[in-house]
């Protein structure tokens, strides 16, 4: 299934939803989403990377992301659409849930 | 235990044995060693990615690296003596031992 991109008023609406409830926020780069997540070390942070990736494959949705030892730096974006969708908020919104930070 | 940097010739003699070993070659950047891994697919790509960690964690020496879909971009060094070391050579030799590539 193909997700629809938002629209850029549609985008800013659920970039302030998503923020609300962390204290880190997602930030707009072109059309990519991005955040760093900082964790207290390495095991913390591939653990959170472990959990996101068996949810991307499940959702067949990938990120892009680097890390080095307990930094996480994560970009959003749907390629079909070559923009931000519902698909990358959603995503986003798990990541936040389960960092626990 | 702090691990010895190595010297230029040693460690073009060490990155001549590692290469030869393998299709797709590591290369010095500065004080680094990198490679770049291309799988088949996320999920093999992250399967490396997990064996990885947990040799990292083990071993106390930990890569920065990135992934998008069945790519993964490597950079080894070591950061006590801001140069490469044994743990850098034998990390990459793990790499491309498990890497199946």
């Amino acid at each position: 299934m193909k997700s629809n991109g938002l629209s850029q008023e549609e985008i800013s609406m659920r970039l302030e939803e998503l923020n609300d409830a962390c204290q880190v926020p997602w930030h707009l780069e072109g059309n990519t989403l991005k955040k760093r997540f900082a964790f207290k070390n390495f095991n913390a942070a591939f653990g959170f990377m472990t959990r996101v990736a068996i949810k991307a494959e499940k959702e067949d949705h990938h990120p892009e992301w680097s890390n080095v030892y307990g930094r996480v730096d994560v970009t959003l974006t749907t390629f079909d659409t070559e923009g931000i969708t519902e698909k990358d908020f959603a995503m986003a919104a798990f990541m936040d849930r389960i960092s626990g930070l």
